[in-house]
């Protein structure tokens, strides 16, 4: 199994409803891209000062798996419709596990 | 459930039995610490570029159960004897899932 970890920072000015248009957009994914196993995303809880804002944990079956997820149109929309224009830092991290 | 996701990235100097070291670490946990419900970490794949060097994903029943593994001295043991010497970055968020 390959496990993809992405961490993102939002920039000061990203409002409310834009983080929100994150986690809807997101959460359409496991229906249009069959090669997710696990999906699962949210915000910081606030227990720890100076972490990222928002995680994402995705499981895939293989490499190939999640590459077709990387690459996939509607993965690519949520990035380039929701995640981008509001990103201020972005950690990734994909595992075998 | 809590969800503690944190990637690092090491020191140009770190060796890679000091990275295998912080592995063999973080594998001695989850029978130290009962409140880890699921524990998963490994270095990047290499599959894309501009990642971190290692990741850990783990699961809590709840905030209570998390802080005491932060807290816990055998996880601190782990981040003073192992990961701090090689250090480079750190990036990290806890949220509900």
């Amino acid at each position: 199994m390959i496990r993809h970890v992405v961490l993102f920072t939002w920039s000061p000015e990203a409002t409310e409803e834009q983080k929100a248009a994150v986690a809807a957009g997101l959460s359409a994914l496991p229906g249009q891209i069959p090669q997710i196993r696990s999906y699962a995303f949210g915000p910081d809880a606030g227990i720890n000062t100076g972490n990222h804002d928002f995680a994402v944990v995705a499981d895939f079956d293989d490499e190939d798996a999640y590459t077709a997820y990387r690459d996939h149109p509607a993965h690519q929309a949520v990035i380039a419709d929701h995640i981008r224009p509001i990103l201020a830092s972005r950690a990734a991290v994909q595992y075998a596990c």
